[in-house]
């Protein structure tokens, strides 16, 4: 098809805009040789953890790619490698988007204190730090839509397995390597945001309960140990982590509704035309060019930012950058659409709005994130009710801090969930189930400029750890804490988009599912079944299993980090009179070691859980457990990143001096320091592992899904019995 | 029938032996004049605000039966008095045994005081204690089987509405009948948990923020203006409430599988002989039949600790009382059913194990009930790893006592799902949908029993706060403690049982609640239906809400209890040093108002979120509302729980010397009391509740479904359309 041009021409435009960035920002100086030298420490400590971690990725993706191929061949009794093959695919665009990404970050940050220092002005500095995180964003949006291209040429045109004429017989195995795939850019996902989500939290939770509670010695204060490990942190986990995260929902979003189409295709093929065949070819490629147009529209909304003059409102420009490349994809979406699907046979499609239909739907997405993002705004932002309450709390203690953050999580599910619903009913009634699927494209369509905005953000924070540690002009300090109050908002905001997005992927998925198993095509989930109601409990259970074993284990490392940092400070009084140097690489060690260790558990849950109870209980109890587990993810997500970003914002606010009487260093303060340390895994570890866990679950029981109705337990005993 | 009196007998026996135990304990002394003194200001405090209380609900009840009258009169074209009469009904009964029993508790409290003074014997205290405590549960048990007499006595025999007969046209008025009265008692309930659980942690958190974490001064000491509160709170709170909560679940328990054999009833009417009609007889009186079993089991239960020698080993007496009950409930179980059912026709009940078929299903709920109690004083009791974890945290800060709080908290809820789910499964394979209803009927069976034991713990608690202030001999404070800490254990295990029981019935009303409209009785509840899964995750959202707005409401009052001590400290400096007496008035006053105030609104989001939606969206959409909440209550009641109980056990654990080198008043203790103080709310006023929240959900759905299905905006709208 021609339209796969558009795709290679889309990601090509932004890989080039990205490398473009990337070599602009290297090109820049680092300042003076402490700020060099601090830089240097931040990128090798980063670097030896991304490599460690891959050299695991590498080996748990290796053993997958083998049981895959195995599996398969063994399903089909042929040698089947192509689904091994589009895993590693899609394993390699996402750890190579991570990969890139944290590169250029560790070399951004310093480059922003050096421009601040240089120019003392707000405009310039934010250019950097927003070249610098564009490179993540764009190759996120780049390298996700360069595999799916690239899964279509090989698997889909090379081998025929997209063939129309074909299509009942192969089309199983082309929507098995799209699951290969997107499975392949969430298990780096799941791995990049749990490991640098413990590394940097134990860090931070280690700095912090040491540094600021006990020493009383500022953030980023270089004589407190564990500081360099809190700046690594941010690179490994809120830029690896968070790139690799929306590639994944970005992957996911696209795969399921292609897989779906696919799935609609085979079935209205063996039904024997319910659906207009050259419909259905449309409908199958759609999701590609709708992607492609969000990805320019991206592109045009960051070069914007950084091609226009300068001024000193951050948060308009990045706002600017976001809401230009939404509102760019809209339109752009009306015209291609209008032609893509102008004059095509809608029978039983559910379109019931005519060839614009998907594109409403799209759009239905695209308003219903923007809408959630504000939701989150309102919740987490210190000009609102919410988190000024939790700051006038504080006054009153740590206990009452703590409480009224989680009223203030729990309270906030509501309004996000209702706009969901809303957006699930009426993209269904206006496309059926795949108007579903392209909402959740619409909602990440422009993820490239949602996640250049959010890296910009830890960008900005490591920038004024640098200034802090390098002991800069205090204005330095100033600036890029401006700039990372901000990032701090918009981080909220993305992480809105990722988890309606993640919902909706994930229900999408289920009806893909719920194909794969039921030839019929009756898509029956019937909660009146007692085994679908026992998989939807013990779906719900999950996500709270993961996010305590989570909790624990950032508490766990961060608790070897609070002993380390107080062993240093004892053994080596002179680091607090800052005779002593302390020693960072002790505690650099601590969180990489951390990281590495407590990640394996809970990734191996989201894969083997499902996995076990499909061949033990069978499909319609997965099927239930998939629902509960999407359902309960959803709440804990929301619940936990507004409540944690509620927290972060309510005690900026009292050192802002928003409660009278109270400053930094009051007890209030610290009283809100708590709520932040409570916060902080909630808000960056737990809440964006949720959305990759449903995924995760959702894609491994869909390529098992045939196995599972024809191998297990509780079949080969009731037919034993009957 | 000649059943009936069956019923009638245990009731009785039930009631009798409650009224022997009130005269027994009121029968004994006082102790001085100051012990005399406080208690009446306790007793005083609490029967002013439950006259209150009363009275708002009388005025709510009154509308509500009114209403009904009018709709119900209105929908079927003739006066419809009866489910009015129903509901006023139940909440009578549900308000005697609130009342009765909280009476006692403010008359043993003091009892228990003077007994432990006088003979400072662990054994003879637990007895008054205990015995005052089998007041509340007795009644429980007595006054709900009294009403469910009543309900059959004159609207089923009197008024003919369960004749045989003609019960496909007067069915669905018995039903409506048994829904009106269990929504009566689920009224009662959720103002009496709401209002006391808002009342006693303002009341507690009040108090120690200022009166540990400030003045350092123990619990309960006089000095504290707000401790009258805090012992009143016990009284309103965790004595009344926790009654009120749990006889509303038992009679959701059994009215849900008697309304759910009446709808087979119908149903196989209509259906022409589906079932056998004396077997579809006997299956609606046989969960009142079971229910007697139970409650003789549970007054052989309690008679047997009451009367037999005394021991020193509170723990093992309270466990024996349970465990005693429990198991005769399961062997007179076997007895009974056996001659019950034997011999009848099992065709189409899908009861596939025979006669014995609902009797072990019964037997799979006191199972299942029993192992989530001892999975919950897993998590909680001190004696085993997590709450230890959490005391060791400690020593680390308040941030990471509440963090590990919330992750062992989270992880908790696996085990019992697990449980749950097998439950489920087990149940109906045995017995059909009827086999779910009977195993929450078990699960709950012997609740006179545990609701003795758990309403034991509150009167402890209020002895030592009796003793305390009274300034008695340090050993009775030390025996009161005791007595207090097992209750904690207990209440743990109490909270299992309520909520494992509350999701099955709430679970086996859905099916009443879908028979209800659909009259075809295909029971499909498809969750790919983009209306049902829109309304299953709006559902979930509402106990997050729900939840959010309690704590809020607690906190709100807490702030204002911190403010009124502080107030006192300052301006009448001589409170401290023991010359001046606090103002114990004003303290009671905030905490009455804060809880008048901020109980209705969570109370009448219950009733009016399902209205309101099942009007907007029609019946499906509701459908998707309940399990969504079902399913999001049951884990959010887990996790509060859990991690509550497991807070104020570390705190206990540090108390008692468990941390080697942290002890009261150290920094780790100090932490342990943020945890306990974050976890007040959480483990009292929001657990507790939310099962009522989804049961009353359940119930007014199931009372308006019908009108759903006639009466909805979406279906006007899409009749308006098409």
């Amino acid at each position: 098809m021609v339209i796969m041009f558009v795709v290679l021409a889309a990601a090509a435009i932004a890989l080039g805009y990205a490398l473009f960035n990337y070599k602009s920002v290297k090109g820049m100086d680092e300042g003076n040789a402490r700020m060099s030298e601090i830089a240097a420490a931040i990128r090798e400590g980063a670097n030896a953890f991304i490599n460690y971690e891959y050299r695991i990725i590498f080996i748990v993706a290796g053993i997958v790619a083998v049981v895959f191929g195995i599996i398969f061949s063994f399903e089909e009794g042929t040698f089947r490698w192509e689904p091994s093959a589009a895993f590693v695919l899609g394993t390699s665009m996402s750890a190579l988007a991570g990969y890139i990404g944290m590169k250029i970050a560790t070399y951004a940050n310093v480059r922003v204190s050096n421009t601040a220092r240089l120019t003392l002005k707000i405009g310039s500095t934010l250019k950097v730090a927003l070249k610098g995180g564009s490179v993540m964003g764009l190759c996120v949006g780049g390298f996700a839509l360069l595999g799916l291209f690239l899964v279509y040429v090989i698997f889909g045109f090379g081998m025929g397995y997209l063939n129309m004429d074909s299509i009942e017989t192969t089309g199983s195995i082309f929507t098995q390597c799209l699951s290969c795939y997107a499975l392949g850019c969430s298990i780096v996902a799941m791995f990049n945001r749990v490991g640098g989500g413990i590394y940097t939290k134990a860090a931070d939770m280690g700095a912090d309960l040491v540094g600021k509670t006990e020493a009383h010695i500022p953030e980023d204060d270089p004589r407190n140990p564990a500081t360099i490990a809190d700046n690594v942190g941010d690179n490994v986990g809120d830029v690896a982590g968070l790139g690799s995260d929306l590639l994944e929902s970005y992957v996911g979003a696209i795969t399921s509704s292609i897989i779906l189409a696919v799935s609609l295709f085979m079935h209205a093929s063996i039904e024997s035309g319910l659906i207009a065949k050259d419909m259905l070819e449309k409908m199958v490629f759609y999701p590609l060019v709708f992607a492609s147009i969000g990805l320019v529209a991206s592109v045009i909304g960051i070069a914007y930012v950084l091609f226009k003059k300068e001024s000193d409102n951050p948060h308009r420009d990045l706002n600017m950058s976001t809401w230009a490349a939404a509102a760019i994809t809209v339109i752009g979406g009306f015209i291609i659409t209008g032609s893509f699907f102008k004059g095509a046979d809608f029978t039983g499609t559910g379109f019931s709005l005519g060839y614009l239909s998907p594109w409403i739907a799209a759009s239905i997405g695209v308003v219903s994130g923007v809408v959630i993002g504000a939701i989150a705004e309102y919740y987490t932002s210190d000009a609102y009710a919410p988190t000024r309450k939790i700051a006038h709390a504080s006054v009153d203690g740590p206990a009452l801090t703590v409480t009224e953050g989680l009223a203030t999580g729990m309270i906030s599910c509501m309004a996000p969930l209702i706009v969901l619903g809303i957006a699930i009913y009426a993209s269904y009634a206006v496309s059926g189930m795949y108007g579903l699927a392209m909402a959740a494209i619409g909602m990440l369509s422009f993820v490239s400029a949602t996640v250049s905005v959010d890296t910009y953000g830890p960008i900005s924070d490591n920038a004024g750890g640098i200034a802090e540690m390098s002991r800069l002009d205090p204005e330095v300090r100033h600036i890029t804490d401006k700039l990372d109050s901000v990032g701090n908002t918009t981080a909220a905001i993305g992480k809105g988009f990722a988890i309606g997005s993640a919902s909706l992927a994930a229900l999408s998925l289920m009806v893909s599912y719920l194909y794969a198993f039921s030839p019929s095509g009756s898509l029956d989930l019937n909660f009146t079944d007692p085994l679908i109601l026992a998989g939807a409990l013990v779906g719900a259970a999950l996500p709270y299993l993961f996010s305590g074993m989570l909790i624990e284990a950032v508490s766990k490392a961060a608790q070897k980090m609070v002993e380390e940092v107080r062993r240093q400070f004892r053994e080596m009084p002179g680091i607090l009179t800052g005779q002593d140097k302390p020693d960072y690489k002790t505690c650099i060690t601590i969180s990489s070691q951390g990281a590495i260790k407590e990640m394996k558990t809970p990734a191996l849950i989201s894969i083997l859980f499902p996995l076990v109870s499909g061949f033990l209980f069978g499909p319609y109890f997965v099927g239930g457990l998939l629902i509960g587990a999407t359902v309960s993810a959803i709440m804990l997500a929301i619940f936990t990143g507004n409540a944690g970003g509620a927290w972060d914002n309510a005690k900026k606010y009292i050192e802002a001096g928003g409660v009278e009487g109270h400053f930094k260093g009051s007890a209030a303060h610290d009283a809100a320091v708590v709520g932040d340390t409570v916060g902080d895994p909630l808000k960056d570890t737990v809440g964006p592992s949720l959305d990759i866990l449903i995924k995760i679950m959702s894609t491994v029981s869909l390529i098992a899904a045939v196995l599972f109705s024809q191998y297990n337990l509780l079949g080969w005993i009731s037919t034993l019995i009957h």
